[in-house]
């Protein structure tokens, strides 16, 4: 990789122009705004949500493969904030939006939304480098759009309450955590592994930016 | 089973005498009331501390493989609590009882602790009934004395905090949705299945107290 940088800087340095596509789409602009179409916001949650059970699954598996316990307790309590305060605030906002019963538990899945489930059940299958590589770039992206949109939180619950979720100290040193167990965890991995690695990294940069696309089909 | 009641209390029931010798055991009741020696609670936590990683690494498989985001939360407040704050206590006893580094992070496993081990391991790679068949008992012998013992805490943390960390409301909740999470997860169970995760549940049983024994040895 680039000499002198740890591998997750080095990865976010090589997918930069997908990576910022993704933290400076138009969907994040009008959410930190306040301008975001109801309607885009609902199928953009729908989505979401349709993976949260799938994504707790891997954070499950992040704690129990992470080989120290300073690693499963980074895992434990995100995958506690993860079931409880972002899960509210689905239900809060599937009640605000009107989204009825049937689109909250069994929505018709987009191919974006196929793809990120496949790419998280993969992960899933691998060690705790695999895993890394897919939660560094989902969380990391996250914040770095979310920090971005939280100077001036917008005035619905909808769209701050999303924004505060992803920014600020806690959720910083997080994922500052991540990045830290990533750089571990692939510092002594064979070349193919690594590839494999990188590989995943990119097409989880990747489907960030289309995942937010696909929100205003 | 029996008729009429939950798996989980029909084989609380079944294994009524070694569950009490574990939950009456000398030395909860020493704990109790404050008089433990210190070299048998050094003992003790010096073993114990030995697999809280490995019963992290089955509670965030337990996260894993939980069916609903019920049973994740449950799990994943478990994960976050095992690898905080209890994690905490123990570093604050060995401090304070005088335990050598070595003896803190590289122990001579007693037979008891192997069996405890290889049983965590093996309820790790079945399924999410025998994950459950293993948590149960462990965290419901421990509520049952810590319960008992809570109404007048003796006054060194060592012992006190022991005791909080397994009583209280907050505890015995998720001991009950532990219990909740196993009856479902059983309820489908084909016979073979059934047989293999009451004999985990018995012999996690009989370890308890064989565990407080060895304590003394």
């Amino acid at each position: 990789m680039t000499p002198g940088f740890s591998l997750s800087a080095a990865l976010r340095m090589r997918h930069f122009e997908a990576w910022t596509r993704a933290t400076g789409h138009r969907f994040v602009r009008e959410l930190g705004d306040g301008t975001l179409d109801d309607r885009v916001l609902a199928r953009y949650l729908v989505q979401d949500y349709a993976f949260v059970e799938a994504l707790a699954t891997l954070v499950g598996l992040a704690v129990a493969r992470a080989p120290t316990m300073a690693g499963k307790r980074l895992f434990a309590r995100f995958a506690a904030v993860l079931t409880s305060d972002e899960n509210t605030y689905f239900e809060r906002c599937f009640d605000r939006l009107g989204v009825p019963p049937s689109e909250r538990t069994n929505p018709e899945l987009w191919p974006e939304s196929r793809q990120f489930l496949d790419l998280l059940r993969e992960a899933g299958e691998g060690g705790y480098a695999d895993i890394l590589s897919v939660l560094l770039p989902a969380e990391w992206i996250y914040l770095d759009w979310g920090e971005a949109e939280a100077a001036s939180p917008p005035p619905r619950f909808e769209h701050a309450e999303w924004i505060a979720l992803h920014a600020g100290p806690a959720f910083a040193a997080f994922v500052a955590g991540v990045a830290r167990e990533f750089d571990a965890a692939t510092a002594d991995l064979d070349p193919a592994a690594l590839d494999r690695v990188a590989a995943r990294f990119a097409r989880m940069v990747e489907l960030e930016g289309a995942f937010f696309d696909a929100s205003y089909r």
